[in-house]
């Protein structure tokens, strides 16, 4: 199949894996596009809930007998072992496709050999395409989950340009941009689950769901997480039935995103506040930043992040910026931490 | 003349204004390109020097004869006015240019008319090529100097992402990148003077100088300007005879300006430390800000800006960000206020 194809291929692949990031955990968001043998798209899939279909099954169901002498282009290589649903190397051969096409490598020992599967039956594979592309996106929690055990911390938090999260009387109303606030909802949306500490419930009352940019929740709610001690009132917004809300009492991060990989969270956003954020830092949990920097100056306030376990400067957190893009009026960084 | 040759000799001359940057205040730093008629380079010129000659004058020294016919090319419309220089209009048309092209338009009551003089004389004349680039670039501080009648301020600072200049036991060592760190000494060339307060001297030691990547001084050095009231040592190292110094008692922004455009400075750079910073802020005369922003984390120390007179948000400086760019590892931003 022709070089340029393919390449397109996987990008629809990844798009579709993107789309349902937050809805298949403990599973992989993974995306596949099935190609005829004349290089035409006949199937899209992606993976399904917990206990549906993987993305090749989806794909090939769509492209049906066309699939036959074709090509499937999947984001990761394809299972052999035979769990709740068929081995999708077995599905894949027996559709009739001649090659298969992926980007990252199956780093999970229960799953790995669908490739050598694949070739036994006499499929052509080819692995390591836009590889580095979907281990830093749709797939970047999974495989960080799979390397370590813990669910993948993505801290965001929204700061002034002099890191305050509000003024010196408290306000803080629209720090952030209209178009940044949009944009943390599509992340949550995306996300297994939103984590606070009982500060940010207490002051801000927040609601911590994903909503569209009319207001209404959109249909897919990450669980949201509450961290600490202290009672929150009934009529706490977080508790209202708009989702799912988890109670931890303690705070110690190891034992949060144990109680989280126990209900399956797999790709975890830390929102706040200021003392959790710390909290996570100082027991290195944090693996990745993404901050919504507004082009503001305070010179007063409370800062974006407290107390991370760092006297001296030797000690300091260092990181590599990913990316910046603007947001609006914002400065969006994503960046990962160093030597890690 | 050809659009694109034009376009080109333009770029060349906005290079040649940047180049003098630092070295012709209280007179713009002023870019000129001769092309003969037939649209090659004869000749390049830049303002030098106060008392020395314009940059139109130097160009056209180098194209000599071959300017007859041909086009100048320069980022400030020439002067009409006789000073202590014969008037640039004058000059062009002597030396027989055909056509005048310029970027910005001379806002200066006591200089403009030079567009209408080479008109008169029979030289066609055009404004406004390229005009945004050379308005933010090369002169932006001296067209806020003539329309405000102060030096034009520019707030650099170094801090991590979270806001901080320091950790918590005051150590600062590289928080920002060496890539940062040439890029402020190349920067500091440029400005007219470096502002600093008492404590940044007491605290750091600074010597406020600017030195090439080997460390050794640039033929230009800007002014040191040290504000605030306490003694400082004998042995300070901004009191070498590296460059010039000059203590300022007391501290009022306002005062601060005038001083220093009483000795011809248009172009300043504030370098801290938080404390002036503030009250420069709080006096509404930062016109600029030139952030360094390290990806790294601290969590607690010292704040990059101290209380710049915000105490709710309603308060706060809200900026328009023109440009970020990657420095080494940094983020450099750079950023002005709104509405103004
Ligand atoms: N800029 C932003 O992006 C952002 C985001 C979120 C919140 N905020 C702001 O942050 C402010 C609230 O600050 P905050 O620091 O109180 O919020 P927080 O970090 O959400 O909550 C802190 C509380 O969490 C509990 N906690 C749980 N685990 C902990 C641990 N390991 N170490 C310490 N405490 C732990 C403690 O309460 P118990 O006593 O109950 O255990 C602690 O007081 C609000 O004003 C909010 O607007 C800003
Ligand atoms: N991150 C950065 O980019 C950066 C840059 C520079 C410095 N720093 C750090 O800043 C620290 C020093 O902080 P700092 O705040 O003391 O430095 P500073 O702002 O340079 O100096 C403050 C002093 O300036 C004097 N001053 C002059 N005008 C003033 C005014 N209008 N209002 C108030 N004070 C005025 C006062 O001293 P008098 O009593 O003598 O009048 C005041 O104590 C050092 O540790 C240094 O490393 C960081």
């Amino acid at each position: 199949m022709a070089a340029d194809v393919v390449d397109r291929a996987m990008r629809a692949a990844i798009a579709a894996g993107e789309d349902v990031r937050g809805t298949t955990s403990p599973n992989p968001p993974v995306g596949c596009v099935v190609l005829d043998a004349e290089g035409r798209v006949v199937g899209v899939g992606a993976t399904q809930p917990p206990g549906g279909p993987h993305a090749e099954v989806v794909a090939l169901r769509e492209a049906g007998e066309r699939a036959r002498g074709g090509t499937a282009v999947v984001t990761l290589e394809p299972c052999a072992h035979t769990g709740r649903t068929p081995a999708c190397a077995q599905a894949l051969s027996e559709a009739g496709i001649a090659e298969v096409v992926h980007a990252v490598s199956d780093p999970n020992p229960q799953a790995a050999g669908g490739a050598d599967e694949l070739r036994a039956r006499g499929v052509a594979v080819r692995g390591g395409l836009l590889a580095e592309e979907v281990e830093k996106g749709a797939l970047r929690a999974w495989l960080h989950f799979v390397h370590t055990g813990r669910p993948h911390v993505t801290w965001k938090y929204a700061a002034t340009l002099d890191g305050r999260s509000a003024a010196a009387d408290g306000t803080s109303k629209w720090i952030s941009s209209a178009a940044s606030r949009a944009e943390v909802h599509r992340v949550r949306a995306a996300m297994d689950a939103i984590v606070v500490g009982t500060g940010t419930v207490l002051v801000d009352d927040a609601q911590l769901t994903a909503r569209d940019p009319d207001g209404n929740l959109r249909a897919k709610q990450p669980l949201r997480v509450v961290v600490g001690d202290r009672e929150l009132p009934a009529t706490a917004r977080v508790l209202d039935d708009a989702a799912e809300t988890l109670r931890l009492p303690g705070g110690d991060p190891d034992a949060v995103l144990r109680s989280l990989a126990e209900r399956g969270a797999v790709d975890v956003l830390l929102e706040g506040g200021p003392t959790l954020a710390g909290a996570f830092w100082a027991a290195g949990r944090v693996d990745r930043v993404l901050a919504y920097v507004a082009p503001v100056l305070l010179g007063s306030g409370p800062a974006a992040l407290g107390d991370a376990g760092v006297g001296s400067i030797s000690q300091a957190w260092r990181l590599w910026i990913e990316d910046t893009t603007m947001s609006g009026p914002d400065l969006r960084i994503s960046a990962v931490p160093r030597d890690r």
